[in-house]
């Protein structure tokens, strides 16, 4: 389709760069109102998030080495789902793979754009309910890289919000799926902020 | 630096696709027990995100298209904080460009990584209290482009929730910061999750 929703049409097309994984394409565009511009965006191939929740409350989340960033971070379970996976069962695979836990009881959490501004992605997330410990002999044979660079750290939902107030638990990814747990679980209070918070700072 | 903090040693760097805001890099590595690995990533220029709050407790969105999705997505003002700025000057140039209000009350929400394992970027999180709209004479002067595709929309921390719980607020990005001002306004209750809700889905 090479008219958008917007209004504008799309003049041409190129791949700046393309991997399997990874794309960056520029679009030259018209406006009916305002002209002539290029839009640069990437996309990346289907990726799931998962929340996992035990059954006595505790979100299951995962400490990971980052390269870009050179440093560990706090965040949920996450990967690529697969062509013909559903995302279901993507999010069972990497739950297993990432945390060694497992479950069979899943709620889509709906729609979610990574960055909706740069990126196009077909991204899930999905909440995990009743999350029990593999038995050893299930054990997903890991990568020596994965084993070595992930843990998995249980906190309850008191320790996560104050990880988040701490900035303790600063990846966007993650911060954005457990904002969408949260609102699924009736964990955050929509009740009005204070005036006095409001005006003071 | 070669070493990286997981022990890995940068062997070569390729950058693969490189413009002014963004770039693809890989890095070849090799790690003291998992062997070689390539890891392939992003970076992008900086930016900041501003959760702006009125007086009355209003949260001051922006409905903006957003190309690679073909869509109008449901966000907070952002933009790129430019060479030599403050997060809080970026904040307050993006808050007057993209909604006309304004403030001089700022709290920094901490760090913040869009997508940690993904993309390197430098990336801020700012909330914005007491926010008023400006005198129209007191107006920027937007490209014709952004005055046709943003639209400001004031929204209760109900509305908000109810939103994300409806999925008509899916940006990840805005997913995140919004979530790190409620944790920083309160408005996240780290009570227990019911054990019947954990169990039974």
């Amino acid at each position: 389709m090479r008219e958008k929703k917007d209004g504008s049409v799309v003049v041409s097309t190129t791949v700046l760069y393309a991997s399997r994984n990874l794309g960056v394409v520029e679009d030259k565009l018209q406006h009916p109102t305002a002209g002539r511009r290029d839009c640069r965006y990437l996309w990346m191939s289907p990726q799931v998030r998962v929340v996992p929740l035990t059954p006595g409350g505790k979100l299951v989340l995962i400490r990971e080495f980052k390269y870009p960033n050179n440093d560990y971070f706090l965040g949920v379970p996450a990967g690529k789902k697969r062509e013909g996976e559903t995302i279901f069962a993507a999010a069972k695979r990497e739950l297993e793979e990432e945390t060694s836990y497992t479950t069979e009881s899943f709620v889509d959490l709906g729609a979610f754009h990574p960055m909706a501004k740069t990126l196009q992605q077909d991204a899930g997330s999905v909440l995990a309910l009743d999350v029990r410990p593999l038995s050893p002999h299930q054990y997903y044979n890991h990568d020596a890289y994965e084993k070595a660079s992930i843990s998995v750290i249980l906190m309850d939902p008191a320790e996560v919000v104050a990880a988040v107030d701490a900035s303790q638990l600063t990846d966007g990814q993650a911060l954005a799926v457990l904002f969408k747990a949260f609102v699924h679980l009736g964990l955050v209070m929509p009740r009005q902020i204070p005036t006095q918070l409001a005006f003071s700072g």
